[in-house]
């Protein structure tokens, strides 16, 4: 029966003197003549177990040639060692090599660039930067999983396949099951979708918001959390064309309600993973981004600001900087305001009451009807980390919305009936899942922390 | 403050005789002369709420009219009721109508069909069966998430959108984003995929394995859980085109071990679910399927048995059943085989060490070069609800299979990668969701377990 490492490092005092068995990836092997260590890691834990290995074993000599990332067996006694740097070792009394790993071994014990191990994508979960941020990225979706579930909010699974063509199908992906050489026509030329598996034509979705609703307009409490995709040809480091995203929809929820949820909900995340990751964290601040512990620290125990897009133009107005894009209170606040927001705040800031104009139909208008009830929450260091709305409950106003923004109301009555049937102030918002691992890591290219990226050109693996 | 019923139902006793809020939506409204009762239901519990409005409110006509469906206000007393079948209900103070319900709406209080339900979806979660269903599939979700997480598996979110043709591009459905109706060729008349998004054709996957043992290589034991997509074109209560699935791979894991593992979760879940849902199975016990809480009793007590498959058909051969398809030991055993062997074991089966020639590639091929070290595992009344495998880990016989099956093994150099650098022996399984969903609450048709069903000729919603 074998141990995980993690195990060993949690309960080291159950296991002192006694033996064990690991099975693990060689890190580094340090041959001397009359003995060596091994640095192995099962990726049960962020550490590496160090390993000694003696002259008296039979098979020294193999044991010295084995090489990195050769996977093994090894049984040994665990031996406390308060005096070292390491608090214990396993003194060998085997080691046997299950899987050999020939020197060409793309990941070497030295540093990489992440550019190279982005060629390597399926090996890079083997070094510590990315043990670190994919570890983080899984507890990470757990502490989302847990807020919610523990405040009884239903997880639904909205559907990826759509035929509804309501955002844009420009922005969407199509998908078909017909022969792409040999397409089958329509009379007038066009492609015949009839003939295509759903008899229409279909897309795969960027956002699982429409459907959300309708489910929060049953259970009160929903959230979603699952992949979206999106056709941006665009490569900078924070767009891929597939990401996961979190869309939680509460029914009796105005945006004062939706902020609170947000700011807890973050908070619970942010101190979630800072429980469950330290090694992970710690690793991410000493040789990611400075500070980052900190920061996140910081995070937890900040009261976050709330103020209207209007009284932020007006700061950023009166402020002594020479902006790249002047602020306009019609307009979008760019990366650079976004910026000094934060740090005039000395904290995540949120930002409310949007010109309608650049905010989608469904947010709820507000009384001046110049504005919308949105907001955008800006975090230091990452900038906008969710985005969010006030519903509009009010079915005529939805559709005047609707029509003044061109958009297709064809496909998409069952959205409407929402408005129809009982009816309610509500409220959601969207979060960019790794948006939120790369404030988490301080990493800072999203293609590195997402498993396999997939951007324009680059669809390997 | 609006408190949620659930917090009612669940502590009573602490707001005995205390004011409360409550928002929710009507599910009837029966109203007499002097009184009334509304029972309302806000999501967040299974059960509805009993509301007793008096004639004294100033608006008690009003009140009276409320139609089924209306988002609705209360404020009362709650007031324990310990000799009604109702352990307690509201006393209003003040009912408030917050969104209204014409009396076309599509849900009344009676029984409508599943066929009639699925053509509105989009409301079905506000009946008591799919109240219950979709509660299960969230709190199933959760018990999935919680089971890998306690145990320290990583969970890794496997890309979707794949270039790789491994799986046969005849189950994928193609994704682009060209202009189908004027798609760009190059000279030799073929779609020109260079100018495509990302430079090549490419589709959404049927399964994250491949990608899943490179993670497990690094952490040891992983899982996915996500949505997948085949384009079978197959209308049978089993088939969707879209469905999630959970595919875990564990290293230095063997078919036993891996069997231990499928055995120790689904107990974990049913466990799970019934204690988090106990109305909700009660109802599926009720209404959907009588004996579906002693089923799921039995299984978390059962010992699951193990068999060879080769055993299995001598078993199906000596039995004195008269079949629609000949029990063979060259080939997959039908549903019919599924349901005597499970009863004939009185329990859920491990069928192991299927004919190689019906199974993957990547399976592992015993001794005998005849079967592979593959295990389905057969439940009562469900049928196959896992399949799993331990992988062939050696890199000359997995290339020799993957010749033997003509699989095409360009573009999935790097799957070989996990047989070349530090290879072991590893196994994993895949559940499909909306199976395992079935299960727990009875209900037979795949349609009736997913929010919005995706068909053929069905992509609704």
């Amino acid at each position: 029966m074998r141990t995980k490492i993690r195990e060993l490092f949690v309960k080291t005092a159950d296991y002192a003197s006694k033996e064990v068995t690991v099975c693990a990836w060689v890190r580094t092997n340090r041959a001397q003549s009359q003995f060596g260590f091994l640095n192995i890691n099962d990726g049960s834990f962020f550490e590496n177990l160090q390993v000694v290995y003696e002259q008296n074993l039979d098979n020294f000599d193999n044991i010295s040639k084995i090489g990195v990332g050769a996977s093994v067996k090894v049984v040994g006694t665990l031996v406390l060692t308060p005096e070292n740097k390491q608090p214990f070792e396993i003194k060998a009394s085997g080691v046997e090599l299950l899987g050999d790993c020939p020197e060409d071994y793309p990941i070497q014990p030295k540093r990489h660039t992440r550019e190279y191990l982005r060629t390597v994508a399926h090996l890079r979960p083997r070094t510590n930067l990315f043990s670190a941020v994919f570890r983080v990225r899984s507890v990470a979706a757990m502490a989302i999983h847990s807020y919610f579930q523990e405040r009884g909010y239903l997880y639904v699974h909205t559907p990826l396949i759509t035929c509804a063509d309501c955002e844009g199908s420009d922005q969407m992906f199509k998908i078909t099951t017909l022969n792409m050489n040999n397409l089958p026509l329509t009379d007038d030329g066009k492609v015949d979708f009839n003939k295509d598996l759903f008899g229409k034509q279909a897309f795969i979705t960027g956002s699982g918001q429409l459907q959300g609703e309708t489910f929060a307009m049953a259970f009160g409490d929903i959230y979603t959390f699952g992949p979206t995709f999106r056709t941006e040809n665009s490569n900078t480091q924070t767009h891929a064309n597939e990401f996961w995203m979190i869309e939680p929809e509460m029914a009796f929820c105005d945006l004062e309600g939706l902020m609170d949820i947000e700011e807890e909900m973050l908070k619970y995340v942010v101190k979630y993973v800072c429980e469950k990751c330290p090694e992970e964290i710690d690793f991410c601040d000493k040789f990611v981004s400075k500070g980052l512990k900190d920061k996140l620290n910081d995070i937890v125990n900040a009261k976050f600001t709330r103020i209207k897009h209007h009284d932020v133009i007006d700061i950023l107005k009166k402020a002594d900087v020479k902006w790249e894009f002047d602020p306009d209170y019609g307009e979008d606040i760019a990366k650079e305001h976004e910026k000094y927001i934060v740090e005039y705040f000395h904290g995540p800031v949120f930002v409310t009451d949007w010109p309608k104009d650049i905010k989608a139909y469904y947010m709820k208008v507000n009384p001046d009807n110049k504005t919308v009830a949105a907001v955008d929450l800006l975090v230091p260091q990452a900038g906008e980390l969710m985005g969010g709305s006030q519903r509009e409950e009010n079915l005529d106003k939805l559709i005047e919305r609707m029509d003044e923004m061109g958009v297709d109301k064809e496909g998409i009555d069952w959205y409407l009936d929402t408005r129809r049937y009982g009816g309610c102030v509500h409220s959601g918002f969207g979060m960019g899942f790794e948006r939120l691992i790369m404030y988490l890591t301080g990493v800072e290219n999203i293609r590195d922390v997402i498993p396999y990226p997939r951007t324009p050109r680059s669809c390997d693996f």
